[in-house]
C-alpha cells in the first residue's frame, strides 16, 4: 500500500511538473512576446515546434506594412510565418532559414543552461521598398530533453540602411559573434540526404529507398530522421516543402 | 441619498482608477524591463521620475561590464544608473542625456494615445575597449495627467561595430526618423535660464535673483519651472548637478 501510493505520487508529482514546467515556458514565452510588441509595435511569433503551430503577436508594424490584419488569427497551424516572408526578399529569406537551421545544430551542442545565451540576428529587406527589417530569434529548449521546443522570432524596423550584413549567431551576455554566415544552401544537407529527400518526395516508401540505394532500412531511417533534426521540421512532407523552397532539391 | 450615493461612488472609482491606472503601469513596465533582461541579457533601468528612483534589473551584460554586482540593490534613490555611465564614453552619455532631454520635449507635444510608438536610439562607446552598447529610450506618461512619468532604458552589446551613427527619435510603428540631432548643449537652455541656473547654484534664492535681474519674482519662478521641465528633473539641487555635470553652466 505504501509503495503503491508512493509510487503513484512519484508519477503524478513528475507528470505534473512536466505539465508544468512545459506550460509554464510556453507561457513565459508568450508573455515575452506580447510584451515586445507592445513596447516595440513590432511582429512576434513564438512556434512551438513539436505541435507545428504558431503564436503570432502583431504590432503597429503589422500595419504598416499591411500583413496580420486578422486579428482574430493568433494562431497558425505552422510553424512558417508566410504572410510576412511574402513581402521580403526571398534571397534574405533564404539566408534567414539557413541561418535558424545551423543556428538549431549549433543550439543542440550547447549546454543547456548556457543556451539561453545565444540568438540570431539577420536583416531582411522588403520587396516593397528600400527599408529592412531586424529579425531576431531565440530557441527555448525542454528542461527535460533537452530539445528545442519553441521558436521565438521577433522583427522590427531597421534604423541603420546604411549597415549591410550578413546574419550571424550571437552570444547576447558577451557580446560576441559566434558565425557569422552566408553559407551555400547545397552544403546544408548531405547529397545522400537530398537524394533521399527527392525519393520521399516522389512517393517513395522507405524500403523502396532502402533498395535502390542498396542499403539497409535502418539506414534509410536513420537518415529521414537526420534530415527532420537538421530542418527542424516535425515530419518528411514538411520537409520536402521546405527544401523545395529553400531549392535544396 | 441617490447623489450622495453615486457621488461617492463616482469618487471612489475614480480614486481607484488612478490609484491602479498608476500602479499598473508601473507593473507593467516592469515585467517588460524583467522580460528584455530575461530574454536578451541586456541591463533595463525603470525610472520612476515622480519618485525620483530607478529600479535596475541587470543581466548577464552586468556581469561581462563589471556593473551592478549588487544584486540586492535592486532600486536606487536617483533616476541616473551612474554605475554604467562611469564605464561609457563621457561624450556619448552626454549626447544620450540631450537626446533624452529632446524626447521629453517632443514627446508632451504628442497626443498621448501615439506617444508609446516613439523611443529614442543611441550607439554608446565603452570606455575599457572599442565595443559599444546600443541604447533605446521609452517614456511612459500618465494617462490621467499627461505628464511622463516613467522612463525605460534598455542596454544590449552592439553587434555592427561598423555602424556609426549618432542618436536619434525614432517612430517604431512606421519606421521612420524623426530627428537625428548631435545638439550644441549651449542651445538646450536659453541664456537667462543657464543664468539663473548658475545664481541658484551659488545660494540666491528667487527674491535675490529677481532684484539681481530686475525682473518680478512670478518670472523668476517660471523660468525655474522651465529649467525643471527641460531638464526632466524633479527639483533645482538636481538640475544644478545635471547641468554641470552636462556642462551647461
Amino acid at each position: 500500500m505504501k509503495n503503491i501510493q508512493s509510487d503513484l505520487n512519484e508519477q503524478l508529482l513528475q507528470q505534473d511538473f512536466v505539465y508544468e514546467t512545459e506550460q509554464l515556458q510556453l507561457e513565459q514565452c508568450q508573455l515575452i512576446a506580447q510584451n515586445f510588441v507592445e513596447l516595440e509595435n513590432g511582429i512576434a511569433i513564438l512556434s512551438d515546434l513539436k505541435n507545428n503551430k504558431s503564436y503570432i503577436y502583431s504590432g503597429k508594424i503589422a500595419d504598416e506594412l499591411n500583413i496580420f490584419q486578422n486579428r482574430n488569427q493568433l494562431e497558425i497551424e505552422s510553424i512558417w510565418e508566410d504572410e510576412l516572408f511574402n513581402i521580403l526578399n526571398p534571397d534574405d529569406v533564404l539566408q534567414k532559414h539557413i541561418l535558424e537551421l545551423q543556428f538549431f545544430q549549433f543550439i543542440k551542442t550547447v549546454a543547456f543552461d548556457k543556451r539561453k545565451d545565444f540568438c540570431i540576428i539577420c536583416k531582411l529587406r522588403l520587396l516593397s521598398n528600400s527599408r529592412s527589417l531586424i529579425h531576431k530569434m531565440f530557441y527555448f529548449s525542454d528542461v527535460h530533453h533537452k530539445n528545442v521546443e519553441l521558436a521565438l522570432c521577433l522583427y522590427h524596423f531597421d534604423f541603420l540602411p546604411s549597415s549591410d550584413y550578413t546574419g550571424m549567431i550571437i552570444n547576447t551576455a558577451e557580446g560576441s559573434i559566434i558565425q557569422q554566415t552566408e553559407v551555400e544552401n547545397s552544403n546544408f544537407l548531405s547529397a545522400r540526404e537530398k537524394e533521399i529527400l527527392k525519393m520521399i518526395q516522389s512517393g517513395k516508401k522507405s524500403k523502396e529507398i532502402a533498395d535502390v540505394l542498396f542499403i539497409s532500412i535502418n539506414t534509410v531511417n536513420r537518415h529521414r530522421q537526420n534530415i527532420l533534426e537538421k530542418m527542424r521540421v516535425s515530419n518528411t512532407t514538411e520537409a520536402c516543402t521546405l527544401a523545395t523552397r529553400l531549392k535544396w532539391i
